[in-house]
């Protein structure tokens, strides 16, 4: 299967916006909703049902806070942390849809202590494709808790904090316990060692899957996503 | 359960839009992927792979480009018929969208002559819950192979051509063999007697299924889509 470098996620995500006119609200949709999917498989609820949704300022976020809206809708109790909300009416409008399903926001970093009391599941959507390290002040209180934590960590896309090629680094080696891939798996997946790894995001069309030799495992039946390993 | 009539309908979706912020795309793109899962249950590829998706001028036929895209994914063989395509860009770009994954579009009427030598299933994507009699002159010949057709049929939402609230009517009076209603059943679903109904739509946030007490089947597990009947 093909691993994708920084540059060649950048140039499928520009494509899939410019050539094949998919707007960010439509792949946003399909690729939270993948994410929500690959959770409820290895991390069903009532068992696992308090999650903390971490949201970062990109692409990555608004997909965790798609993904967080259908794990309501599943009857899981996500909490979201967002410490940098995007002024741009798409993310306004996801988390106005969140809090309009009751889903609370958490504010401040101090509701960060106590983590594994409160919940039995962490989403890591802060830092996407095109993160370039170091991580910003803002998110080093809660890199910090996946540094640290025992609770199953459900990484989107990427491990946050790890090198988008090269994987874990000084700063950052926490290990997510589900790896959910979006579209193809970045080269950092490939020191992914956690028991689940899923492909989600499964709107790739034939010609883009071709042009990048993107070697995709079929997804079976209905399913929006796709177990890797 | 609850069945909504035109008005109820229409303010449902008002709500979505203008109270919780969602766009038209995200719903749009929610609500045809429960289509294609709906039909991939009923009719399964690749016996049912030569797909003829109809689509109107409105949301509906959005729904039905949109379902075509991720039958296409699922590895169908759609072909669209779009009569009159609506000039905005929402809508050219899920065209845009079918025709990049060389989804072919029927043009022209003949191309409707031996429809069942060339499918296997008609997709319904032509009037949703804002139509009002008569069929418009543009529309009659597709109504008219939906009339006669031995063909299954698969309605998005609304049989097209049926009385929103009252069914069938001497204008148009054919059964599909699926229902699928988005969001919540309307009262012409009352009237359909074919072997498959289906709800997709699974957005339906809690307070507005509250407000006009829907009272809709729980969703099992991650589908899109519960069958009703």
């Amino acid at each position: 299967m093909k691993y994708l470098n920084q540059q060649e996620a950048i140039n499928v995500d520009q494509e899939l916006f410019n050539d094949y006119k998919f707007s960010v609200d439509q792949l946003m949709e399909l690729a939270g909703l993948s994410c929500s999917h690959a959770i409820a498989k290895c991390y069903a609820a009532p068992q696992y049902a308090r999650v903390l949704v971490c949201c970062g300022p990109g692409n990555n976020g608004g997909d965790g806070l798609v993904c967080a809206r259908h794990l309501s809708l599943m009857g899981y109790k996500p909490r979201i942390y967002y410490p940098k909300p995007t002024p741009n009416p798409l993310y306004e409008n996801l988390t106005h849809q969140c809090k309009s399903m009751n889903i609370e926001f958490v504010d401040a970093t101090s509701d960060l202590e106590n983590i594994s009391q409160q919940y039995d599941l962490i989403v890591d959507a802060l830092f996407g494709f095109s993160f370039k390290p170091p991580v910003r002040e803002t998110f080093v209180p809660i890199i910090n808790v996946l540094q640290n934590t025992k609770l199953p960590i459900a990484s989107i896309d990427i491990p946050s904090g790890w090198h988008v090629e090269n994987g874990k680094n000084n700063e950052c080696d926490f290990e997510p316990s589900l790896l959910i891939s979006l579209t193809a798996p970045k080269l950092c997946a490939k020191f992914f060692k956690g028991p689940h790894h899923y492909l989600g995001g499964r709107f790739v069309p034939p010609a883009l899957r071709e042009k990048y030799q993107l070697d995709l495992p079929e997804y079976p039946g209905t399913e929006t996503c796709v177990k890797l390993s």
